[in-house]
């Protein structure tokens, strides 16, 4: 039997957080036609940031993931939120993870992976998204990462 | 009575620039079905550049605001100009507000909402946008901060 | 007689490199409606870089220059294997490009006209892009520049 991305996100006992609401005259997300546009996914749970610094001087490429995968949750729960079910989402089109870094080389990579290894394993390999990668000189409220997602609604 | 976009630029008299043409080989805007992406818009009236800078370093905050809304300004000029009218606007799907900053932590949240709360006054609370906000190491010709919009055409 | 866009590409003796295999798990490119969303494309061949370090530091901006046009072929052998032909562009509606810089002030207009006047050379002045152009803390591999490309397939 083929789950669904719900099946599979109960599957795998993840637990959404409450989907975050804007820091500002914005939208978390915007349908046009049938694409779904996010705004700019924090690792935050409401308006706390659960990490803070750069990857490569006040955090390591471990907190990197761990950053960019609570920053994944905050998609799945804006995106149920406005969509009703994950299971309408026919595609990830686009995931963009940018990182804050401050002059050294961090694994840039291995941190997008962890958003990445996410959405695939929610989403099914079918569905997997193209993908934008760089380090950034500062994020809002000192955050180390930041999701950008498109994704195709059915 | 509700004001269309166009009245309620004319309200808050603001008067747009002339459309910047661009710095290369490059279009400022292009139309795929109903969306309208336009070109990186900087703080820039004609091709002289308005603010010169990064936000906490050679700018403040508050400088880095008025760049914002000078962009924002040029967002509009330009849809206008390929539009015929900014009421054929449905909707501001994305807002990207990509400041240059240097090493410290300015609020760059604020100074995205310079570029929001323009867009909001004129098209409407019910067109606000999805947004996404970093900090950059450096922007074309020195500026402090660029935006991307994306627009569905009614 | 009118060229098309693999007549202009063979006409101008450019051979284009194997399509870049993903580095995780992410796919080179989606497909939406009639838009193809390509991941970020750096300046390699297979997965070695061709280019390391920052413009105006360990590069100069010639060979960011190199870089933008050494990404862009990649851009071309990915777009030609997900639609068999680039023929089937209809238009190149955005171009992304991100330079890694290091607290000068390199000519990133320069550098991101290399990949602009590729794109045009070989699609045509009627369907050149909207830009966005952006210095960059650091990219993955330690490449100079990364461009994201939305096509329209007709």
């Amino acid at each position: 039997m083929v789950k669904s991305t719900e099946e599979r996100l109960a599957a795998a006992a993840i637990e959404l957080p409450p989907a975050v609401t804007p820091f500002g005259p914005y939208v978390a997300a915007v349908q046009t036609g049938n694409l779904l546009f996010l705004s700019g996914m924090l690792p935050t749970v409401g308006h706390e940031p659960k990490f803070l610094g750069r990857v490569g001087k006040e955090l390591n490429v471990e907190q990197g993931c761990s950053g960019a995968y609570a920053a994944a949750l905050n998609v799945l729960a804006v995106a149920r939120q406005n969509l009703g079910s994950l299971d309408r989402i026919s595609r990830v089109v686009k995931l963009g993870v940018y990182i804050a870094t401050a002059g050294g080389r961090p694994d840039l990579v291995k941190i997008a992976d962890a958003a990445s290894e996410l959405l695939r394993d929610i989403f099914g390999e079918d569905k997997i998204s193209a993908r934008l990668v760089f380090g950034v000189e500062n994020l809002p409220f000192g955050v180390p990462v930041e999701l950008e997602v498109i994704f195709e609604v059915g």
